[in-house]
């Protein structure tokens, strides 16, 4: 199965598990990149040395290629930058801010760089930056997501046949068909991420895959749709947020109202009533919790032209 | 390109036009028909002397399978029922309303019976009614839309192995690489809404149909979302109506700010600024007003299979 994005990365399926606060250890990417995908470690919720020790791990469990994704709005990049340089990591996703920034310093280093998108004005800024792809992320997305609501497949039709780059498709995406029809729509590899939360090796409490496994259609919502933007299990916080946001409350009160360390709480502490659960939402459609090899091997045997 | 929908409707491609309000008169469900897929008239907007009226033009324009989509939140049902049965109408697409209601009389006239829906629990309510397939509609469609705000990819992935009936997919669906993409996913058609709506052939303003050439990226939003939910391009009364949703202002407030005959007034009359501009997301992927024929040709030439 070779597209652009297998030849980037020298990866056997072009699936890229998402670097996911809480989710994306050293367990889950090596997990992945053993499978043949490529494993993501995420940044976002780590300490600098326990970033490093994720990443010390990951090489440890894995002689294949994985990344690191790492949202520009990190408070202590330079560190992050350091590790990155030291332990000689080859791909870097970013995401969150601005790939002007980075882009070239990292590239000089050698280092494969890919940016996360929801829009065309993005994407062509990111290809101007000099990455070598990017991840073109839907409405449908877990998490905290683009302003537009452009869902997936809409997305990659509007970049279809704008960029020089490969596009990698994100959001929405639980099946083989998945994969087929955004490779279809014109990407070359697609990122998932709920899927790999839900799995055995992810990072996540036990409560969290659960609640992700119990998630029914329209059991998501989009909150914090003034700022963060976050796509979330309509649990006891979330809707109280959304209500707040109904009845036009000040950004100070929602920001209040939505605290800090949720995500925490939620997805890696188990606090399925109080916790942020950021899911994506197809969510809807996992009902158990695979280990990533059953998950990629299922993947494969669902793409209708390899079968 | 035979698939269960080509022959439940006996047509050549699996692309039906959506029946839209204020769009598809007789001249868009004839071009369509003759050009090989199904066309359908939008009865929503039309008084009964009116749909009458087109029914007898659209005979008049083509000899292949038509379809009405009838709204059953329609006023005067009983009127509409008077004339599909004298005019021995023989494909009904329902929406907006209970199947249960309207399905079995219809299918006892020989009628063959379509229902739109958004979840999964509408679908089988539709099935169990005896529907001979659903529409699974998804955010970006425009118009008037689902509440649980399930993307068009999501909803084929939910509704994957569920249902005994076929399943034409819509919202999004703008080139012949989304028509394979929602086939992989598992359609075995698909309904096409702004594209034919922005068509040489369609009853809409020619101020209308250039506004959806403008949007681009993230341009158009849904309005009005506790009550009708509607996607419309981001105008002035577009913007005025989230301003207020914003500010969680009373539903009786809303209403007021909505008013009536807004679709008429954008669609049909032209008022760009003060009118309801419905359309779907994939507006922003048009580029230029074609003829139904041009579309068609071009749609069949995208699909990847096929070439």
């Amino acid at each position: 199965m070779e597209t652009k994005i297998t030849k980037l990365f020298n990866i056997q399926y072009p699936i890229i598990s998402g670097g996911m606060v809480w989710c994306s250890g050293w367990e889950l990417a090596s997990a992945v990149s053993n499978a043949g995908g490529l494993g993501l470690i995420g940044a976002g919720s780590m300490h600098p040395e326990v970033l490093e020790e994720h990443i010390r791990q990951c090489k440890k469990n894995t002689h294949k290629p994985f990344g690191i994704n790492i949202p520009l709005g990190y408070p202590q990049l330079d560190k992050v930058w350091e590790i990155i340089k030291r332990e000689k990591i080859s791909i870097i996703f970013t995401s969150a801010g601005n790939p002007m920034l980075y882009t070239e310093q990292l590239k000089k280093e050698g280092i494969k760089v890919v940016h996360v998108i929801s829009n065309l004005k993005q994407a062509l800024k990111a290809q101007d930056a000099g990455v070598d792809a990017v991840v073109a992320e839907g409405f449908e997305a877990g998490g905290h997501n683009g302003k537009e609501g452009t869902t997936t497949m809409v997305l990659l039709e509007i970049l279809h046949n704008r960029l020089s780059i490969p596009v990698i498709a994100a959001g929405g995406i639980v099946s083989g068909r998945g994969i087929s029809a955004a490779l279809t729509l014109g990407a070359e590899g697609v990122q998932i991420g709920t899927l790999f939360a839900a799995s055995k090796e992810s990072s996540a409490h036990e409560r969290y895959k659960q609640a992700v496994i119990n998630v029914t259609d329209g059991g998501t919502a989009m909150c914090l749709t003034k700022t963060a933007n976050i796509r979330m299990i309509k649990n006891t916080i979330c809707e109280r947020l959304l209500e707040a946001e109904r009845n036009g409350v000040s950004q100070e009160v929602l920001n209040k109202l939505a605290g800090n360390k949720r995500a925490k709480a939620g997805i890696f502490e188990g606090d399925i009533e109080e916790g942020f659960l950021e899911v994506g939402e197809c969510a809807a459609c996992i009902s158990k919790i695979e280990s990533v090899q059953e998950i990629i091997t299922r993947l494969i045997s669902e793409i209708p032209s390899l079968n």
